[in-house]
């Protein structure tokens, strides 16, 4: 498999990105790395991090980078040079199996969308991230691809992320929920009473609303929301997860006492970073376009990116646009009615 | 002060509130409570929690109870006899300063908001919950009272939010961000952007959009946003702190070296538990209304609901309905072109 690596993307971007693409080469076996970014600028850096020369190792340069201030647009209108859209372009011409950035989320899907297309009958992107929970995890779709969406657009998330669970993580039926203000279904706001009877006709296992106060209960293997919804609880989620870390932190180092626990408790704390450290997990794939692009966290580690690169590279063997595409169209056919893409959506 | 406390509003009731009404009693001499519920139902209890004869202490009786699975709407409509509607009849009456209810969010909004009516010039009231930060806290407005809201609403969310945290937290200027998605104004939904703009020309402190990522790190005194997202940010949140305490206990008891380190540093992790414990916060109040309503969480303690009647107690001192009419005029002034209230709220 052939990743199209945007070397420019991330707050650390390249000098993280190339350390990771170092040890993914050792690590993954058949991976094959494009990376994309200002051969100039990557010159000292390559030097520096020792990143050797491969045959699995090619380089494509890209004149700009989207930077994060920047309207997402960019990487379509004004800088379409920027190493996300080259990285994108690559997967367009069949050139790379799968996209990989850790750089502006916004940009990301703006270039896919564009230049890999969506998979046919799919209207809008979603971004799957994979988060904690007692006892296993779940998967939060959207996480911020869409922040204004219709109930059609929930609808499809619905499939994406059914089929997510199947295909990657052997989930056979994944509980479907959908993350709203109470669990009754006349609780929710318009957007939600409106999802919540178009996903109770689809043949998927739908278990109905998901409460915040449920969400990291594991109740439900998909979470279901929009992507303004899911990118501030994805985000919140990591604040308080920090935030809790310095309290504990200050708490245990109050005393002598509570000092000398900690330093035997310490591996503990070690263990507890491992599960509510979101940054670690290694990037969320963007479902829905026609092909595989992971999206990183911008403050992703080398150990992070070299995770997204695995992920892509796992992800890159399924066909999953195809199977979209196709439960797509078997959901349709069940809630008969109601349209399971809009008009102008290629199905 | 005279509170009216609905005493079968809580997954506890009426036992918790009645424990938490004789404590009240003890530790805050000069309040009055109302308890409202139905006089039969409450009978056992009251023997039970030894609730004393006071001349503080007046029963109301009332027929019927809101349950959780209901519409809200039936507090106003197929039950106007219940505990919070005749709670809210006794503070638009005169004859309570406060309403204090632990019961069905909702139902006490829809409540309060038809019998106590709004304070002229707002459209819409909002749940104000103190939240833990780091180094602080803040106050999220609104965190469940309106799911869908236009951005007039948050704008005025912004202004009972500011004097929220003028007059009971003394915070002279206080700092209001915007939830959004990014931290550029060009980030966020429909919603966001349109609040952006009204929130820059208002006579208020705006520091811009506050990501979920800097949510707990108190960049805001004041988060602004719809009562849906805020309403998912405060239970999820709630839900991932009771996550990451079963995680620590966990990890806490893997082996030996763990355990004791536990047990010397165990009041840490009391500490811990003091800060990120939601729950014990003491209820939240409803901003625009014309009166007092404070809104327990549905899994409150005594202690809970006891600083819950304090807080009421405090806050029927302040005239605030009176002074956000006064600053939503000033601000109706300031943005210009765009109206400050809809034609049909009251001026």
């Amino acid at each position: 498999m052939r990743i199209a690596v945007d070397a420019m993307g991330g707050d650390f971007a390249p000098a993280v990105v190339i350390e990771a693409v170092a040890d993914a080469l050792r690590e993954i076996p058949d991976v094959e790395i494009l990376l994309v970014g200002h051969t100039e600028k990557l010159a000292y850096h390559l030097q520096k991090e020792r990143l050797k020369e491969s045959s699995r190792l090619h380089y494509v340069h890209a004149e700009e980078v989207v930077e994060m201030g920047e309207p997402s647009t960019n990487a379509i209108r004004s800088k379409r040079h920027s190493s996300i859209t080259v990285a994108a372009e690559l997967g367009a011409k069949g050139q790379a199996d799968g996209v990989i950035s850790a750089g502006h989320t916004g940009a990301a899907v703006a270039a896919t969308k564009v230049k890999l297309r969506m998979a046919p009958g799919v209207d809008r992107p979603a971004i799957a991230a994979l988060m904690p929970a007692v006892g296993g995890h779940f998967i939060l779709v959207d996480a911020g691809a869409n922040t204004d969406c219709v109930p059609l657009n929930l609808a499809q998330f619905a499939v994406m992320g059914e089929l997510y669970a199947q295909l990657i993580f052997g989930i056979e039926r994944p509980r479907i929920g959908l993350l709203s203000v109470g669990g009754e279904d006349v609780k929710g706001n318009a957007l939600t009473k409106e999802t919540f009877k178009i996903l109770s006709k689809m043949p998927i296992n739908f278990i109905g609303n998901v409460e915040g106060h449920d969400l990291f209960d594991r109740t439900a293997d998909v979470v279901i929301c929009d992507g303004f919804t899911g990118n501030v609880v994805l985000k919140s989620s990591e604040s308080l997860a920090s935030a809790i870390g310095t309290w504990l932190k200050e708490a245990l180092t109050k005393d002598a006492f509570r000092q000398i626990g900690a330093l035997l408790a310490k591996n503990a704390f070690h263990d507890l970073k491992a599960i509510s450290n979101f940054e670690e997990y290694g990037g969320a794939p963007l479902l829905g376009i026609n092909g595989v692009c992971i999206i990183g966290h911008g403050a992703s580690t080398p150990k992070a990116v070299k995770n997204a690169i695995r992920v892509a590279n796992d992800f890159a063997k399924h066909s999953l646009p195809a199977k979209i595409t196709d439960r797509i169209r078997e959901c349709h056919v069940a809630v008969g009615d109601i349209p399971m893409n809009t008009p102008n959506a290629k199905a």
